[in-house]
């Protein structure tokens, strides 16, 4: 999104351009939005300031994950699109903790949520997340503007930790929402110089006390429809500027040490060495080998050699493994293909091999009943959005087994993504707008 | 060398152990000492100490070596081992600078110059470097406790940025010394986090200004002699404690930076990607396959992957190729060979390739009629010491380009060297003492 004149507040370009300068890194033109770093709390002070400015009541949840509700209006006050909320509403607002049920959730129905996360990968592009949450404010303004009034509440959340940069677990805070992970297990997970997550969100004043499982909040969701750019081509193919998610290739990530002996680069014999990057290198080869030939995706993108001395054979190299197939019994064999080569390699160079899986995120379909509900509002809308399977975990992805979700993607020309590079035009983000405002008076009207 | 026992002051023992925790990371037991940071200071700080206690002229160059001369006594001085230098003597001592030529070096010839580093590798081990350093002290005192009187000054030297951990180029304070390095290039060499060497030794208090060609200080050295822990097995299969170096393999360092794009692990297609993984996993297993065609060495041990998630395609690979090999010809061919695999590789998934040379040290032959006194020193105290090559690239290498130079190496009977684990016997590093102090006896007799 790029805009000549300074936009005028309450715009979607104004929205966008305000979130735009927080964490980016200025070598890069990437971000570096981790959670619960300076650059993450400056994101969520963003959210908040986004919300209050459209009066929507704040309710964050006691994972680390922000909501901004637009509730029903009460009798008498249908209509006043922005208008003031009544006391007992507001009361909740801005405040953590847990959040009582808003006592109109079961006259008016459960909500339709949407949104997505503000945290980035290292040196992520600026759509992956953001456009999702800047997106669904955007709706609600155009919603507004039309003078549209929700029978159902409409619910607006940034999750925390979806790209697990810090701590490892993609979709940590829709996980813990949904009781997908342990609370003491997350609670234990560490960031690259060792610092616990119950740490960061202290540190953050966050308190990671009660963190876990929320069937309150869940049980105020009626569905959840995120928005996100695509990270691959398929739409710029089928010259579609929207597109309807299918589901989520299954996918998870693992953790390979590989353990040798630090030697002398020039002293020690080929034969007495016991040199990690032997079998990591081989690994490497092998995984892109198993996803060639099944069509699916292996990737080692992270990796760190010890002590790492240009003139010493190294001692260990740490590798992540990330691997996503159509189905689960093509990702299986993938893996069991490539720790084979692993542990063959790291065998014949006297190098021990540990392959912990970090995370794993089974098939996703999405609910069908949802997505043609979707199509059906965009295609009255004149909008054609074609479907699409996805290779990327997303919350939805994690909310799908507790309740009906669904996906809009956003047209990228050039399929790059997590990349500074990763890119949406300007026509595009504003027929996703449109489409997200689509559904949601569709679902809440 | 362990000790149940304190060591007494003036022992190999004590100075060994009084050396021991400088730079150590307690959790690997590995050592730290990189130029001119704390740990480095340390060092130069005990170096220093071990100078004055045995009342050694402590006359630093202008490169950051260090250099403590045991002077030839003037008339009527001679068989006062360990006495009190003439006050004119002494005035240079501790300062920095450039040195005046002493007034005896006419009259007594050039001197025997001995000693090695102590800086480190990553994680290295105690013995590389500070071994040749303290054993040169305590043949020192062998010397004296035998009423022992130069008729040549004797020099210990501990020279800077031996292993190139900070600054990428190994044996810097030599190369600089003896002018086959640049001082300008020199200066602007960065460090890991970008602080060059100008500023590094600004900030230790050292001028990097007049640093370079030093041949005042050349002209006063009559030749060296490098004791150091061997970094093989050679010496353990022939059972022998000490040996005595031919020459040191032609070596070099080549950086590669793999230029490809960042992406998305799950959904970025193969055949779209930009992976620098691939071809860096394919040029670390040509280097090895290149080095096992032709009994040498090629070794990456440090890597970094750039921004380093673990669901993204990396957008850069930089990594540190070192290869060594019994003569110029065959490396050259090796360096051909791993850097077409690696060109193909690139091209093949559409990654730019740079590979710059960072170091390059030729074939060294060690002056023979200098090794053949050693051996025949050694043999008149009953010391069989086998003549060896070797892979490793010492100050003692860059020096042979300008006098004539000699390596003893003591056992290591693991081979293992550049790791915590690398190690020497006591009395493998006693018999190490006692040859050096045999032939100091022998050259400044």
């Amino acid at each position: 999104m790029s805009a000549a004149a300074t936009p005028a507040p309450g715009t979607f370009a104004f929205l966008w351009e305000s979130l735009l300068p927080v964490g980016r890194d200025p070598r890069t033109g990437g971000y570096r939005r981790f959670s619960w770093t300076p650059a993450d709390l400056d994101c969520r002070a963003w959210f908040e300031a986004a919300a209050r400015h459209r009066q929507l009541r704040l309710d964050p949840d006691r994972n680390g994950n922000l909501w901004a509700w637009w509730d029903v209006p009460v009798a008498g006050e249908a209509g006043r699109a922005g208008g003031v909320f009544p006391p007992s509403r507001r009361s909740a607002g801005g405040s953590g903790g847990s959040s009582p049920r808003a006592s109109s959730a079961g006259e008016a129905g459960r909500a339709i949520a949407t949104g997505s996360h503000l945290d980035s990968v290292p040196d992520g592009g600026a759509y992956d997340g953001p456009l999702g949450v800047v997106s669904a404010f955007a709706a609600i303004d155009e919603l507004r503007a039309e003078g549209f009034t929700p029978a159902r509440p409409i619910a607006v959340a940034a999750f925390a930790e979806e790209e697990g940069a810090r701590f490892g677990v993609a979709c940590l805070g829709s996980r813990l929402l949904t009781g997908a992970i342990d609370p003491d297990r997350a609670r234990a997970l560490e960031d690259g110089d060792g610092i616990t997550l119950a740490a960061a969100m202290q540190a953050a004043g966050q308190d990671p006390g009660p963190i876990g499982r929320d069937e309150d909040l869940i049980g105020r969701l009626g569905c959840y429809v995120e928005l996100h750019i695509e990270q691959g081509r398929a739409l710029a193919d089928l010259d579609a500027a929207v597109g309807i998610a299918e589901g989520i290739w299954p996918h998870g990530r693992w953790r390979l040490d590989f353990a040798g002996q630090a030697d002398h680069a020039g002293t020690a014999a080929l034969a007495g060495r016991r040199d990690p990057m032997i079998p990591y290198a081989a690994t490497v080869l092998a995984a892109r080998q198993a996803a060639v030939e099944r069509g699916a995706r292996a990737t080692i993108g992270k990796v760190t050699a010890e002590p790492g001395a240009a003139n010493a054979v190294c001692s260990a190299v740490r590798a992540w493994l990330d691997v996503r197939a159509p189905d689960g019994p093509t990702l299986e064999a993938m893996v069991d293909q490539i720790l084979a080569v692993a542990g063959q390699e790291s065998d014949a160079n006297r190098v021990g091999l540990t392959a912990r899986q970090e995370s794993f995120s089974p098939e996703v379909e999405f609910d069908l009943p949802l997505a043609d509900r979707l199509a059906a509002a965009l295609a009255a809308r004149g909008i054609e959005a074609p479907s699409l399977p996805t290779g990327a975990g997303h919350d939805a992805g994690v909310l799908a087994a507790r309740l009906p979700t669904a996906m809009l993607f956003v047209r990228n020309p050039t399929g790059v993504s997590h990349s500074p590079a990763e890119h949406a035009g300007d026509a595009d983000c504003t027929a996703g707008v449109t489409a997200l405002a689509a559904v949601l008076r569709d679902l809440a009207g």
